[in-house]
């Protein structure tokens, strides 16, 4: 897939190696050319963009944090249509809170602001250290990923596959309601419980009880 | 420990079954005679009190509708140091969502409501089926609890335990804001998605990644 990478932090960052050495087309997004040439020097296997090339990508990845999501959407040109991941946590100041409350989440704002984009929320509720390195004594951690369009779910699995978590689709989008609590709850426990950051949630199942 | 059940449906029902067979002493509280009378047909091994009773209890567990829980506190004499366990789900009329936002919990707004009460969040992010029953290949399901006292967590460890889950303190009481949307996405899963009951979020950990 051509992947298009907004926010190059740690799960960005780590998201554009792994997706990239599974052989899809990575672009990073650049807004100046300071940025460009520094990204040029950390990734250079991948291409590097300004904003107004995305539109060429089949997939953009959202990886800023939450307050530089509305700009940076705003600042990528032709999303309709195409599958943007959203990979935020609306998170205050301390991060010790949402600042989003239960009747709203990150992902449906941000599908208000890209309303024809099919918006898939993703990699969000574990740390960016587990990114392809999320073996547990053979068993993989979960990726859960929730969006209303299921075709873009299906290529989004593909991706959370090659990120080394094992995809569980939890539903539409307004799920992303739960997945940010739960990404808030993997943070408290990782950073304020000091639990580190060797952990995740999995849904385990069984065929009848 | 000497327990009183507010509210005998599916959870509280299978919680003073499982909790009697570990031999706690268990009261369940019913707001008249008939419905006293259907208690002790239903639960031949447990005493029957009145809300007022609940003062000779150590532990009391609040299995209410979310909608009933206020009422129900207020019926009751002498929580005052006792252990508190919220169980209840701040659900919408058609539990399609929760009815309070991400910056409050039921659990918390139950810590309002008996500020001196020691309140557990525990028993609420998975079906009551699973209580005694969540064997999963040899993995037990987790129950997850969070509260602002250690002594009151301790208890409700062992109380987790016996009623067959794996017990996780996931920290203090404000983390409700986590679990409750935790068993929003539960309760979607199960009746909306369609995935049945026979599954449940576990936090599984290694030591060093």
């Amino acid at each position: 897939m051509k992947i298009a990478i907004l926010g190059t932090g740690r799960i960005g960052g780590a998201l554009a190696r792994l997706w990239q050495g599974h052989g899809h087309e990575i672009a990073l997004v650049a807004r100046n050319e300071e940025r460009a040439q520094s990204l040029r020097n950390d990734f250079p296997r991948c291409r590097v963009i300004r904003a107004s090339a995305c539109a060429k990508a089949e997939v953009v990845a959202l990886c800023m944090p939450w307050n530089a999501a509305e700009s940076a959407l705003q600042s990528v040109s032709g999303l309709d249509g195409k599958v943007l991941i959203d990979c935020t946590n609306p998170l205050n100041a301390d991060a010790s809170g949402l600042i989003l409350d239960g009747t709203a989440s990150a992902a449906e704002q941000i599908q208000e602001w890209a309303p024809k984009a099919k918006v898939v929320k993703a990699f969000n509720s574990l740390g960016a250290a587990l990114l392809g390195n999320a073996d547990f004594a053979g068993v993989p951690a979960d990726g859960f990923y929730c969006g209303d369009d299921a075709e873009a779910k299906r290529l989004v699995a593909v991706l959370v596959q090659d990120a080394g978590l094992h995809p569980v689709d939890v539903g539409p989008l307004k799920n992303a309601r739960c997945l940010e609590p739960l990404a808030m709850l993997w943070i408290d426990l990782a950073l304020h419980q000091k639990r580190g950051g060797n952990f995740a949630f999995k849904l385990i199942s069984r065929e009848r009880g």
